[in-house]
Protein backbone atom coordinates (compact mmCIF):
# COMPACT_ATOMS: atom_id res chain seq x y z
CA UNK A 1 0.00 0.00 0.00
CA UNK A 2 0.95 3.38 -0.57
CA UNK A 3 2.69 5.74 2.40
CA UNK A 4 1.14 8.58 3.06
CA UNK A 5 3.21 11.44 1.91
CA UNK A 6 6.06 12.92 4.68
CA UNK A 7 5.55 16.29 5.92
CA UNK A 8 8.14 18.71 3.85
CA UNK A 9 11.33 19.34 5.28
CA UNK A 10 11.42 23.21 6.68
CA UNK A 11 7.86 23.74 8.41
CA UNK A 12 6.39 26.90 9.67
CA UNK A 13 7.93 28.92 12.77
CA UNK A 14 6.19 28.46 15.60
CA UNK A 15 4.52 31.56 16.46
CA UNK A 16 5.85 32.22 20.35
CA UNK A 17 9.52 31.56 18.85
CA UNK A 18 8.90 34.54 16.59
CA UNK A 19 7.35 36.75 19.55
CA UNK A 20 10.27 36.09 21.86
CA UNK A 21 13.07 37.11 19.10
CA UNK A 22 11.05 40.72 18.72
CA UNK A 23 11.19 41.12 22.68
CA UNK A 24 14.72 40.76 22.37
CA UNK A 25 15.54 43.08 19.61
CA UNK A 26 13.00 45.45 21.64
CA UNK A 27 14.92 44.68 24.73
CA UNK A 28 18.46 45.39 23.22
CA UNK A 29 17.23 48.53 21.31
CA UNK A 30 15.63 50.24 24.06
CA UNK A 31 19.03 49.56 26.54
CA UNK A 32 21.33 51.12 23.55
CA UNK A 33 18.85 54.14 22.95
CA UNK A 34 19.27 54.59 26.77
CA UNK A 35 23.19 54.74 26.62
CA UNK A 36 23.21 56.77 23.82
CA UNK A 37 20.88 59.48 24.91
CA UNK A 38 22.14 59.70 28.27
CA UNK A 39 26.21 59.30 27.05
CA UNK A 40 27.64 63.20 28.01
CA UNK A 41 31.55 64.11 28.79
CA UNK A 42 32.08 67.21 30.80
CA UNK A 43 35.61 69.25 29.66
CA UNK A 44 36.93 72.11 30.62
CA UNK A 45 38.09 74.25 27.24
CA UNK A 46 41.05 76.86 27.57
CA UNK A 47 38.84 79.91 29.09
CA UNK A 48 37.59 77.78 32.08
CA UNK A 49 34.22 77.36 30.62
CA UNK A 50 32.29 74.03 31.03
CA UNK A 51 31.43 72.63 27.85
CA UNK A 52 29.71 69.23 27.35
CA UNK A 53 30.54 66.39 24.77
CA UNK A 54 26.62 64.60 23.74
CA UNK A 55 25.42 62.32 21.12
CA UNK A 56 23.81 65.27 18.83
CA UNK A 57 27.56 66.72 18.48
CA UNK A 58 28.05 63.45 16.17
CA UNK A 59 26.27 62.58 12.75
CA UNK A 60 26.93 58.94 13.02
CA UNK A 61 25.33 58.62 16.93
CA UNK A 62 22.54 61.22 15.66
CA UNK A 63 21.73 58.69 12.77
CA UNK A 64 22.03 55.63 14.80
CA UNK A 65 19.33 57.52 17.66
CA UNK A 66 16.91 57.89 14.49
CA UNK A 67 17.47 54.56 13.71
CA UNK A 68 16.89 52.49 16.52
CA UNK A 69 13.79 54.93 17.26
CA UNK A 70 12.87 53.66 14.04
CA UNK A 71 13.62 49.93 14.59
CA UNK A 72 11.61 50.16 18.49
CA UNK A 73 8.40 51.62 16.76
CA UNK A 74 8.72 48.84 13.90
CA UNK A 75 9.48 46.17 16.74
CA UNK A 76 6.62 46.98 18.75
CA UNK A 77 4.07 47.01 16.20
CA UNK A 78 5.29 43.66 15.06
CA UNK A 79 5.11 42.34 18.65
CA UNK A 80 2.08 43.54 18.90
CA UNK A 81 0.77 41.63 15.84
CA UNK A 82 2.93 38.25 17.66
CA UNK A 83 0.67 38.67 20.89
CA UNK A 84 -2.46 38.84 18.81
CA UNK A 85 -1.23 35.69 16.66
CA UNK A 86 0.23 34.01 19.55
CA UNK A 87 -3.46 34.68 21.53
CA UNK A 88 -5.73 33.76 18.72
CA UNK A 89 -3.77 31.23 16.46
CA UNK A 90 -4.55 33.32 13.50
CA UNK A 91 -2.27 35.50 11.55
CA UNK A 92 -3.44 39.41 11.67
CA UNK A 93 -4.09 40.75 8.14
CA UNK A 94 -4.41 36.77 7.05
CA UNK A 95 -1.53 35.38 4.45
CA UNK A 96 -1.22 38.81 2.51
CA UNK A 97 0.25 40.34 5.60
CA UNK A 98 3.07 38.01 5.57
CA UNK A 99 4.75 40.28 2.54
CA UNK A 100 4.61 43.15 4.54
CA UNK A 101 6.40 41.05 7.49
CA UNK A 102 9.35 39.78 4.95
CA UNK A 103 9.70 43.32 3.36
CA UNK A 104 8.94 45.27 6.66
CA UNK A 105 11.44 43.07 8.65
CA UNK A 106 14.14 43.27 5.22
CA UNK A 107 14.23 47.19 5.33
CA UNK A 108 14.66 47.21 9.39
CA UNK A 109 17.55 45.06 9.38
CA UNK A 110 19.35 46.87 6.79
CA UNK A 111 18.66 49.89 9.14
CA UNK A 112 20.14 48.40 12.72
CA UNK A 113 22.99 47.29 10.61
CA UNK A 114 23.89 50.67 8.94
CA UNK A 115 22.88 52.48 12.34
CA UNK A 116 25.40 50.35 14.15
CA UNK A 117 28.46 50.22 10.86
CA UNK A 118 28.39 54.06 10.70
CA UNK A 119 28.95 54.78 14.91
CA UNK A 120 31.34 52.46 14.52
CA UNK A 121 33.29 53.43 11.36
CA UNK A 122 33.31 56.66 12.99
CA UNK A 123 34.53 55.95 16.86
CA UNK A 124 37.39 53.50 15.67
CA UNK A 125 38.71 56.08 13.96
CA UNK A 126 37.95 58.71 16.68
CA UNK A 127 39.35 56.92 19.48
CA UNK A 128 43.19 56.92 16.97
CA UNK A 129 42.79 60.43 17.40
CA UNK A 130 41.38 60.73 21.10
CA UNK A 131 43.13 57.71 22.80
CA UNK A 132 41.90 54.09 22.80
CA UNK A 133 40.54 54.78 26.77
CA UNK A 134 38.36 57.93 26.11
CA UNK A 135 34.75 56.67 27.96
CA UNK A 136 32.47 59.12 25.78
CA UNK A 137 33.78 57.17 22.78
CA UNK A 138 33.53 53.50 24.87
CA UNK A 139 30.21 54.07 26.17
CA UNK A 140 28.72 55.05 22.46
CA UNK A 141 30.14 51.58 21.00
CA UNK A 142 28.82 49.98 23.59
CA UNK A 143 25.42 51.51 22.19
CA UNK A 144 26.34 50.73 19.02
CA UNK A 145 26.60 47.20 20.21
CA UNK A 146 23.93 46.65 21.11
CA UNK A 147 22.07 47.99 18.34
CA UNK A 148 24.24 45.03 16.56
CA UNK A 149 22.60 42.74 18.69
CA UNK A 150 19.51 43.98 17.77
CA UNK A 151 20.04 43.82 14.56
CA UNK A 152 20.79 39.91 15.16
CA UNK A 153 17.57 39.26 16.39
CA UNK A 154 16.39 41.55 13.86
CA UNK A 155 17.57 39.58 11.01
CA UNK A 156 16.41 36.12 12.05
CA UNK A 157 12.98 37.73 12.19
CA UNK A 158 13.81 38.25 8.61
CA UNK A 159 14.94 35.18 8.18
CA UNK A 160 11.51 33.52 9.67
CA UNK A 161 9.13 35.89 7.51
CA UNK A 162 11.23 34.65 4.16
CA UNK A 163 9.98 31.26 5.51
CA UNK A 164 6.71 32.30 5.57
CA UNK A 165 6.60 34.15 2.33
CA UNK A 166 2.97 33.01 0.76
CA UNK A 167 3.20 29.63 -1.12
CA UNK A 168 4.37 29.53 -4.80
CA UNK A 169 3.92 26.72 -7.88
CA UNK B 1 -17.36 22.26 -16.14
CA UNK B 2 -14.62 23.23 -13.44
CA UNK B 3 -12.26 26.13 -15.25
CA UNK B 4 -8.36 25.02 -14.88
CA UNK B 5 -6.96 26.25 -11.21
CA UNK B 6 -5.41 29.63 -11.81
CA UNK B 7 -1.68 29.69 -11.64
CA UNK B 8 -0.10 31.53 -8.25
CA UNK B 9 0.19 35.70 -7.42
CA UNK B 10 3.77 34.93 -7.17
CA UNK B 11 5.63 32.77 -9.93
CA UNK B 12 9.12 32.71 -9.79
CA UNK B 13 11.77 35.08 -11.36
CA UNK B 14 13.21 34.34 -14.63
CA UNK B 15 16.91 33.41 -14.66
CA UNK B 16 18.23 35.64 -16.83
CA UNK B 17 16.72 38.39 -14.48
CA UNK B 18 18.61 37.26 -11.81
CA UNK B 19 21.63 36.88 -14.05
CA UNK B 20 21.11 40.66 -14.50
CA UNK B 21 21.21 41.32 -11.70
CA UNK B 22 24.07 40.06 -10.14
CA UNK B 23 26.06 41.31 -13.50
CA UNK B 24 24.85 44.96 -12.23
CA UNK B 25 26.22 44.02 -8.86
CA UNK B 26 29.52 43.12 -9.71
CA UNK B 27 30.00 46.18 -12.09
CA UNK B 28 29.06 48.57 -9.10
CA UNK B 29 31.38 46.35 -7.42
CA UNK B 30 34.25 46.88 -9.63
CA UNK B 31 34.30 50.13 -9.83
CA UNK B 32 33.93 50.79 -6.14
CA UNK B 33 37.04 48.81 -5.93
CA UNK B 34 38.97 50.43 -8.55
CA UNK B 35 38.02 54.37 -7.19
CA UNK B 36 38.92 53.32 -3.83
CA UNK B 37 42.16 51.60 -4.14
CA UNK B 38 43.16 54.24 -7.07
CA UNK B 39 42.54 57.30 -4.20
CA UNK B 40 45.45 58.72 -3.24
CA UNK B 41 46.07 62.54 -2.12
CA UNK B 42 49.90 64.09 -1.81
CA UNK B 43 50.84 66.74 0.84
CA UNK B 44 53.92 68.55 2.00
CA UNK B 45 54.48 68.22 5.60
CA UNK B 46 55.93 71.28 7.53
CA UNK B 47 59.37 69.70 6.84
CA UNK B 48 58.75 69.85 3.39
CA UNK B 49 58.40 66.15 2.91
CA UNK B 50 55.98 64.54 0.26
CA UNK B 51 53.22 62.71 2.39
CA UNK B 52 50.94 60.35 0.37
CA UNK B 53 46.92 59.50 2.40
CA UNK B 54 45.67 56.35 1.31
CA UNK B 55 42.96 54.38 1.31
CA UNK B 56 44.50 52.06 4.07
CA UNK B 57 45.53 54.81 6.44
CA UNK B 58 41.88 54.67 7.74
CA UNK B 59 39.97 51.26 9.10
CA UNK B 60 36.63 52.49 7.63
CA UNK B 61 38.34 52.69 4.01
CA UNK B 62 40.49 49.52 5.02
CA UNK B 63 37.06 47.87 5.94
CA UNK B 64 34.97 48.77 3.04
CA UNK B 65 37.73 47.68 -0.15
CA UNK B 66 37.55 44.18 2.19
CA UNK B 67 33.99 43.94 2.07
CA UNK B 68 34.01 45.15 -1.77
CA UNK B 69 36.56 42.47 -2.53
CA UNK B 70 34.18 39.51 -0.55
CA UNK B 71 31.40 40.66 -2.17
CA UNK B 72 32.88 40.32 -5.57
CA UNK B 73 34.17 36.90 -5.36
CA UNK B 74 30.54 35.89 -4.02
CA UNK B 75 28.83 37.71 -6.64
CA UNK B 76 31.27 35.98 -9.42
CA UNK B 77 30.45 32.64 -8.13
CA UNK B 78 26.91 33.60 -8.07
CA UNK B 79 27.10 35.06 -12.41
CA UNK B 80 28.61 31.56 -12.81
CA UNK B 81 25.62 29.33 -11.66
CA UNK B 82 23.28 32.01 -13.45
CA UNK B 83 24.77 31.56 -16.47
CA UNK B 84 24.65 27.77 -15.80
CA UNK B 85 21.17 28.21 -15.33
CA UNK B 86 20.04 30.21 -17.89
CA UNK B 87 21.93 28.06 -20.39
CA UNK B 88 20.90 24.85 -19.15
CA UNK B 89 17.61 25.63 -17.50
CA UNK B 90 18.35 23.45 -14.37
CA UNK B 91 19.59 24.63 -11.63
CA UNK B 92 22.99 24.05 -10.15
CA UNK B 93 22.88 22.07 -7.28
CA UNK B 94 18.88 21.12 -7.43
CA UNK B 95 16.40 22.70 -5.01
CA UNK B 96 18.83 22.33 -1.57
CA UNK B 97 21.43 24.74 -2.84
CA UNK B 98 18.42 27.83 -3.02
CA UNK B 99 19.17 27.60 0.75
CA UNK B 100 22.58 28.09 0.12
CA UNK B 101 21.69 31.25 -2.06
CA UNK B 102 19.21 32.59 0.32
CA UNK B 103 21.57 32.77 3.38
CA UNK B 104 24.60 33.59 0.86
CA UNK B 105 22.72 36.96 -0.84
CA UNK B 106 21.15 37.48 3.09
CA UNK B 107 25.02 37.80 4.53
CA UNK B 108 26.49 39.14 1.57
CA UNK B 109 24.28 42.12 1.19
CA UNK B 110 24.04 43.02 5.36
CA UNK B 111 28.13 43.04 4.58
CA UNK B 112 27.93 45.36 1.43
CA UNK B 113 25.69 47.96 3.49
CA UNK B 114 27.80 48.23 6.49
CA UNK B 115 30.63 48.43 4.42
CA UNK B 116 29.18 51.61 2.89
CA UNK B 117 27.42 52.40 6.12
CA UNK B 118 30.91 52.71 7.96
CA UNK B 119 32.53 54.55 5.15
CA UNK B 120 29.66 56.90 5.38
CA UNK B 121 29.83 57.43 9.33
CA UNK B 122 33.55 58.42 9.46
CA UNK B 123 33.66 60.34 5.99
CA UNK B 124 31.13 62.53 7.10
CA UNK B 125 32.43 63.18 10.37
CA UNK B 126 36.15 63.84 8.87
CA UNK B 127 34.24 66.55 6.60
CA UNK B 128 33.36 69.05 9.34
CA UNK B 129 36.99 68.39 10.48
CA UNK B 130 39.00 68.89 7.04
CA UNK B 131 36.85 71.24 4.97
CA UNK B 132 33.67 70.09 2.44
CA UNK B 133 35.52 70.33 -0.21
CA UNK B 134 38.03 67.82 0.28
CA UNK B 135 39.04 65.73 -2.56
CA UNK B 136 39.99 62.41 -0.58
CA UNK B 137 36.93 62.34 0.97
CA UNK B 138 34.82 63.23 -1.70
CA UNK B 139 36.29 60.32 -3.91
CA UNK B 140 36.18 57.80 -0.95
CA UNK B 141 32.22 58.86 -0.59
CA UNK B 142 31.82 57.99 -4.71
CA UNK B 143 33.51 54.11 -3.72
CA UNK B 144 30.85 54.36 -0.63
CA UNK B 145 28.34 55.67 -2.95
CA UNK B 146 28.84 52.80 -5.65
CA UNK B 147 29.06 50.19 -2.65
CA UNK B 148 25.67 51.20 -1.88
CA UNK B 149 24.37 51.07 -5.22
CA UNK B 150 25.54 47.73 -5.53
CA UNK B 151 24.02 46.75 -2.10
CA UNK B 152 20.84 47.46 -3.62
CA UNK B 153 21.45 45.04 -5.80
CA UNK B 154 22.52 43.15 -4.10
CA UNK B 155 19.30 43.21 -1.80
CA UNK B 156 17.22 42.29 -5.01
CA UNK B 157 19.14 39.05 -5.53
CA UNK B 158 18.36 38.55 -1.89
CA UNK B 159 14.13 38.98 -2.75
CA UNK B 160 14.79 36.75 -5.33
CA UNK B 161 16.23 33.73 -3.46
CA UNK B 162 13.73 34.56 -0.70
CA UNK B 163 10.94 33.87 -3.19
CA UNK B 164 13.35 31.10 -4.47
CA UNK B 165 13.40 29.17 -0.78
CA UNK B 166 11.68 25.26 -0.87
CA UNK B 167 8.15 24.75 -0.58
CA UNK B 168 6.54 24.72 2.37
CA UNK B 169 3.61 22.96 3.93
Amino acid sequence: MAQPPLPPPTSTIPPFVGLIVRILTFICLLISLIIIATNTEKSIDEDGNEDKTKFNDFYAYRYLISIVIIGMAYTLLQSAFSIFFVATGNRFGGEGFCLFDFYGDKFISYFLVTGAAASFGMTQEFKRLAGSDNKFLNTSNAAASLCLIGFFFAAVSSIFSSYNLPKRA
